[in-house]
Parts: C-alpha cells; structure tokens; sequence
C-alpha cells in the first residue's frame, strides 16, 4: 500500500468522522422520509426484509454495508410492521416498497428456507425486484436470498451461489449455480449459506470504496474466525454430520423445488 | 463418533422436528407471555437488547442459541419499544426486565460502542444484571458486553475477553484481560469483537448440547469463514492499518475508560 493513498483514506475518514466509530454513529438507516431521495454523494443500499428470514443473512452485510460512510442502508418490506425472523427476532423495516426509488447502489436479499420459498412467488415482492432490481448498480444475495433473486428473473444467464443444500434449485431459474463462498458475475453478487455474508460484505466494501477500507472493517469488527471444529463443508463435516443434516433439510429442499418450479413456468424458463 | 451415539442424537432430531429446519421452526423467543415460565425442559436464554448496540454482536449468537431447540430465548429490555442498533436496525425486545425470572441457562449481553458505554453505569441495567446474573448457568457476553457484565460486578476475579481495542479496560472491572478469541472461565464465558460471536455460539452449543450438535449447525449455516483479506487482528493487519482503526476508536477508548472508572469506583474495586 502506498503510504500516500493509505493518508488519504485515513485522513479523509478521520476529517468526515472527527469522534465517530466506524458503526456507531453510522447513518441510520430511516433517516430519509418515505418516498425522499438522499442527498447527492450518499449512496443507498435496499435490503429487503421479510417474515421469517434468517436475521444473520441480513445482519452481517447490513454491519458492512453501514460502515462504509455516506450510505443510506434501507430494511425494505410491503409496511412498516415488525417481520419475525425464523428464530423469534422481530425488526422493523425503515421504508415500504413503493417509496424506494429506482437505481441504488445495490439491492440486497438475504435468505431464510420457509420464509424464503414463501415469497419466491409473491406478487408485491416480484413487482418490486422487477421495477427496482434491474436499475441497480448490484444485485445481490446471501444464502437462499438468491432463489429470491432467480425467481425474479434477475439471476437469469448468470453464475451464482447459494446455501449449498439448494444450490442446485439455481439452475431451475436460468442460472448457473457455483460452489463458491462469494460468486461475483459481471453486477450479480451473491453468497453461500447465512455466514458466508461477512465475508460477502467484505467484497462489497472492497468494490464500493477499497481493499484498504475492507481491510479496516475487518480489524475494527474482529473478523479472524477461529471455529472451535471444523465442519463448514460437506467434505469437512464427513457422513455422518452431512447425512443428519441433509436428512433435516429434505424438506427445506422439496419447498425450494416447488417454488422454483412455480417460477420456473413463470419465467417461462 | 461411535454410531450409536450418532444415530440416537441423529433419530432424537428427526424424531422431535419432524420436517422442522434447524432454524424456520425454532421456538419463537416471545411466546412466552410477560411473567410466564417456559414448561418443564425448556431452557431460557435471556439477550439484552438496547439502544445502539451492535445488532450482529446479538444476531449471530441468537440464531445458535435459538436453533438449540427446546429452549426459549428472550430479547430483554426496559419496554418493549424498538432499540435501535449502531448501524439503524431497529430491534423488538420480547420481554421486559421485571418479567426474567431469576436462574435462566444462559444470561447473554452484547456490545456496541456508544450504546455499551451509556449502560454499564444505568441503574436499571444494573439492578437487572445484578438480580438474574448471579443466578445464570452461564453468565456470558460478546465483545464490549464483557464491560456491561464487568460493570455489574459479574466478572470481578474471572478471566475475560472484550473487543480488542478494549481489552485491558476489564483489568478496572476486576478482571483478568485475556487476548484469545472465546474465554471460558468457569461458567463466565466472553467472546471477542463482533464476529467471535458466531465462534463463541458454537463453543456455545457445544456446551449445552452436545461436539456433534455444534458440527451440526456449523454445516447447517455454512461456517466455513473465507475472508477476501487477513486483516482481522492488529498483527496480521498490519501497522497502517492498525494506527488508522486505533485512532478512529481512541474517543471508544476514552468513553470506556470513563465509564469503567465510574464502575470501578461504584463498586469499590
């Protein structure tokens, strides 16, 4: 790293910052009334919220995402009414649906089986990544937020990844499902299973301001993970876990089929 | 891992979730009315909320906690108001303080800069932490939710980990600073900045349930960490970047050292 460039990010932060944190005095994220657009230079990020999802896929990239300064970091659902994650958190979106104005920086969905397979084929949902989807600078997902993004028709002709249980569900939507951690395909971004959105998050930070500034995310959060076993892949878990865990997820992948059928005639696929 | 062994935890899921999901069917944390006791068999796990924590200092455990099964996790606070975390994300709490009852398992607090530094000298907080705390199976934190428990006298003789920029503020609470990832000393159990929370979930589920349990889930939510970059301790970091996420924190370090000397002084350390 130039020691030139590195002063320039420092200082620039520490004169835009003066006493803030990287996270605590980030911009909230309903600090624009409904329907207004943010000022010129903030950049805004649409993540979609919705019953049931699992509140880590949104969590972890929505971390990253308001630490990049400038932002305007969107919950977006139909109405403001709390949605209750998969295991009992309730949040409050910040913006309904028809107040997100067309080309942000990026549109997020994060995933969260039954949730998911729910609103694949919802009406309200489709219209919105339709209408919004394709003006954003990147579309992106985590875990089975993808299958959202598929049945949308936005993943259509692109190399993508998923929770690995259902990354094969990707090719019923036109896409080309990949076994990796972060899959990037032109503007289509999209992450594995729930935890891979820290490290999906970083990618984003990387691209949207630089590898310096996701270098700094990843100190200030701590990010050196150090799992007590090593059982985050198929391969690495051996028969017996992956067996268990593939028998407990046979359902999940039957509602993941159904859906992407549902989308897949009407995609027209 | 014998196979009988295997076999019966393997039989004891599908058996008691049927086409359940580790996550989509967990117990939700707020079903269980204000004041009311969970039934015989399930253990309660109270998370403190509030205003300007960091959400993913929470999320990241909850879900392993909540995926436990048989178990009730609660998000307490002073009402049931949204708290709003440090990046906008506003949170329901599920239980207020008054309606925890003493000897859950696990008592759990969170961090977030500003947010930790105004409660770890808040008189509800307190008389909260100090009524239920001493009375948890496990008294536990992530991040700089170790200086909320220390400030309520909960870790005076323990060996505790914090957020690293942190980390020797626990020496005015009493404590002995430990620089590693999760720490267990007895039944006091604190985990490192924001993301050690996934790892210390793990150590966790491992404690409560059972190695093969905790392989389970680390396979279920893909935890196979592949960071774009190695910057996740100030070693591998390296000097540039540590001096700049150093000197974007010093007012964190200074409010925190305001707030432990207050601590340290209430309770005649």
């Amino acid at each position: 790293m130039k020691r030139l460039t590195f002063a320039a990010l420092a200082g620039g932060l520490a004169g835009t910052l003066a006493t803030k944190s990287f996270a605590a005095e980030s911009q909230p994220s309903h600090t624009m009334p409904p329907g207004m657009e943010p000022p010129p230079g903030i950049q805004r990020i649409v993540m979609l919220v919705y019953p049931k999802m699992t509140a880590l896929d949104l969590i972890a990239p929505q971390l990253l995402f308001a630490s990049l300064m400038n932002v305007d970091v969107q919950l977006v659902w139909k109405d403001r009414n709390p949605v209750v994650s998969d295991t009992g958190v309730p949040i409050v979106p910040t913006q309904t649906f028809e107040n997100v104005a067309a080309s942000p920086t990026v549109i997020f969905v994060p995933g969260g089986t039954k949730g998911t397979f729910a609103i694949m084929n919802d009406a309200d949902v489709l219209t919105f990544l339709q209408r919004v989807g394709p003006t954003a600078d990147y579309v992106t997902s985590v875990c089975t937020g993808a299958l959202v993004l598929g049945s949308a028709g936005l993943l259509r002709g692109y190399r993508a990844t998923t929770h690995w249980v259902v990354r094969d569900v990707l090719g019923m939507l036109g896409a080309t499902p990949v076994a990796e951690r972060v899959v990037v395909d032109r503007n289509r971004i999209t992450g594995a299973g729930v935890t891979a959105g820290f490290d999906f998050g970083l990618r984003m930070a990387a691209k949207l301001r630089s590898d310096d500034y996701a270098r700094m995310l990843q100190l200030a959060y701590e990010y050196d993970p150090q799992p007590p076993f090593d059982a985050g892949s198929e391969a690495k878990a051996g028969a017996h876990i992956d067996g268990a865990v593939r028998s407990f997820y046979a359902p999940v992948v039957a509602s993941a089929m159904e859906a992407a059928g549902i989308a897949h005639r009407r995609l027209a696929l």
